[in-house]
């Protein structure tokens, strides 16, 4: 049985960029202990910091998300220690472009371990919470590539469209028993170091509000939570006013 | 010009169902002006009524949506004597059931002409009030034969995969120029009279949440009209908990 | 009852174009007696004549395939004088780009009545020969529009879509009874003359293979029709090599 | 450089089953040297066997395509001994459903890599035989799973929806270099020892048509091959007439 916290626990798996920090510190502003992993634990610090300095309950947990034990033992603890998850949020995957040519075996695997297997751990592990209480939100990070397989694109845009069958067949399975299942499909650029770092005319159009707002994503994932079960999405898109689509 | 108003204006096309009337309440409730149209006004005014005393703005029309001269005119109406078009919504279409080897000429036009041509008429001259002040949603209602042309939809589906087409292309030109266009799909039973008077099983399924609450169908779209332009949905689905998909 | 032939019968609406015409040529190949239709009869004679003369067996017929009577007169009398309709081709539709703001009421239901209204009824009338018989192929031709409502496309990509639901809804409803009924999606420019007056560099790519060539479009829809019954494909995109996607 | 071979090569991955057995046979008689690959090399000798009777040429290897080492010295050895591959076809896959909550995390695992990796090992290292000399055929097969992620196929659909990202990306890339890459959704039972085993109801509509016939399928395959480069199909659907869809 899960521990009895004042306040619902929601997992963030991935909590390390931008994006997962944002969903991280929306839920926790809206009263959830938020439970956050990333594989090293001191880049965490500042985040569960941040969370706590605004009143906020939050926990950081070195986790690899592509380890079947770790990732059971991940939520055992939370549920034994801290309560009963209430929303699971799964917020990993990166891509590398590679020509199918020079695409190598080690980054095609390791793309999809990351991107798609350690959301299937981690998914499986948090419905198996959920269900017996018939209650629960379950949410996936998707990108452009979840929905189209462009050239150089093998390895991420596979990846991305296995996590999102996942998505769907857990909510074909789940929903029926009372677990909200939503896919978001995030296209276009998201306001990070990493694009500010590697592509600069487009972070540049930030100013124009070009490029995704991580908090702006983050309310999107707390709308979906949010929603009564009358009026459940599974998938939504969002994309800059400027983007092509 | 548009005419100077202390609250901005929302144009809910076909606000006679109980969705339309919803989505009404709620801009009101968010302090816009609502103006309202169905072809009869006498089933409009209680619905004007009911959002004056609770405090909101909303004004009743008389409009066929399927007529180019009154649609221009209602638009020019509100625009000069109420105020300036920021939010449009389209929600007219209703679907008979047929064989396509039964289906009539009369019927497959008809569905085609509400569900459809009524869309591009007032959309195109919504859209023609708010390009030129880069500013404005507009929100077109959608439904499972959005997606799918099942047996015996042959004219329903038609209708509003044309409708959908229209808020694709509609979006991938005026989004970069400052106009929010999104596509809700709402994939299931709604609270309706006509649901309750012709489908008593599927009705009783209210109690466990198996219809969708027209007020949360409301509450999504005023959630659109909302985003930020740095995180624009183009297209989410609405179904019950319960619902097959 | 239908006419006894010692060919089957196929009918081939919208044979002015290089396309339909490349079709009815295909089909009379293959031991068809091949009926097209166009608005006006004197253009479709050469085509006739050159099946004639290669030992085919053609009828020409001018048709609106807008009108409901002419259509149901013109399959009666096929049926009635020449003989049992087997395959069914729906060929017409045309677009002319325009701007969602500038697009004229006139014209955006115009491009519907041609690519769609028209394709409902000669596809009912078609699929109410066949339907008896239990046996039969009905063909659409689709385009990139039938898929995806790009910008200044929103006529067009509403009527494509709309005929791409009727072929899904016909094909779910009639598939059972026998009727095999696919869409084509043609998925770049065809080597047509409107093609080489209007977008020479384009055309130019027809040395490379850059543009479909009106005969291997034929050779799929033939293809299509020789499917056996445990094998339908009911939709195949067609794009040149070079053609992005 | 490729050895010269009298006769051009199609090398077909997972020719184990009916369906990679029927296509090894349509290539055979179309004039290809075929070389036909499974792990277990004994029950690939009846089929090369058969092949050869039939005065057709055809080589078996037993060969674990997710191994990535014994795949590029496969093709290697091809290439080197037998002839310059020409055409590849990707037929591995296998399902077993689980409901989420139980799936295994080796299973979930194994399903992909049969399904995904080895069809990303097979379909790069054919790539990059065929890139240089700019010609070429890809086939993969694919399952009503590539495109929906059903209750219970989290693992299956996974895989196939990510071997279909791997298609298309392959295709956008080398298209243009004059590879055909093509997918072929088979949505419905094929007249397998599996089906008659464990679906007897479903498989006496064998009678009816109602399983695909492996020898139907392998010509769509051989279509595909056929096709001329201004007219190529990168997905289509095959199903029996009586399968719902």
């Amino acid at each position: 049985m899960a521990a009895q916290n004042a306040r619902p626990v929601a997992v963030v798996v991935g909590a390390g960029d931008s994006t997962g920090g944002a969903i991280a510190k929306r839920f926790a502003r809206g009263g959830y202990t938020v439970c956050m992993t990333r594989r090293n634990l001191d880049k965490l610090q500042p985040l569960v910091d941040e969370i706590r300095a605004a009143g906020g309950d939050a926990h950081g947990f070195a986790s690899d998300a592509r380890n079947e034990d770790e990732v059971n033992a991940l939520f055992d603890d939370i549920e034994g220690r801290i309560g009963a998850v209430e929303v699971f949020v799964f917020n990993i995957g990166a891509n590398v472009q590679s020509s199918v040519l020079e695409e190598t075996a080690r980054k095609y695997f390791k793309i999809w371990e990351m991107a798609c297997f350690a959301g299937f751990l981690t998914a499986r592990k948090a419905a198996r919470c959920m269900a017996p209480r018939g209650k629960g939100t379950m949410l996936f990070t998707g990108a452009t590539a979840s929905l189209r397989g462009s050239a150089n694109f093998a390895a991420f845009a596979g990846a991305k469209a296995a996590l999102r069958a996942l998505a769907q067949s857990t909510a074909r399975e789940l929903a029926p028993r009372g677990i909200h299942v939503a896919h978001v499909v995030i296209d276009g650029a998201i306001d990070t170091a990493f694009i500010r770092d590697n592509f600069p005319e487009r972070y540049a159009q930030k100013a124009n509000d070009g490029i995704l707002n991580p908090d702006h994503i983050a309310d999107q994932y707390w709308m979906l939570h949010m929603q009564p079960r009358d009026a459940w999405t599974h998938e939504l898109d969002l994309r800059p006013w400027m983007e092509k689509f």
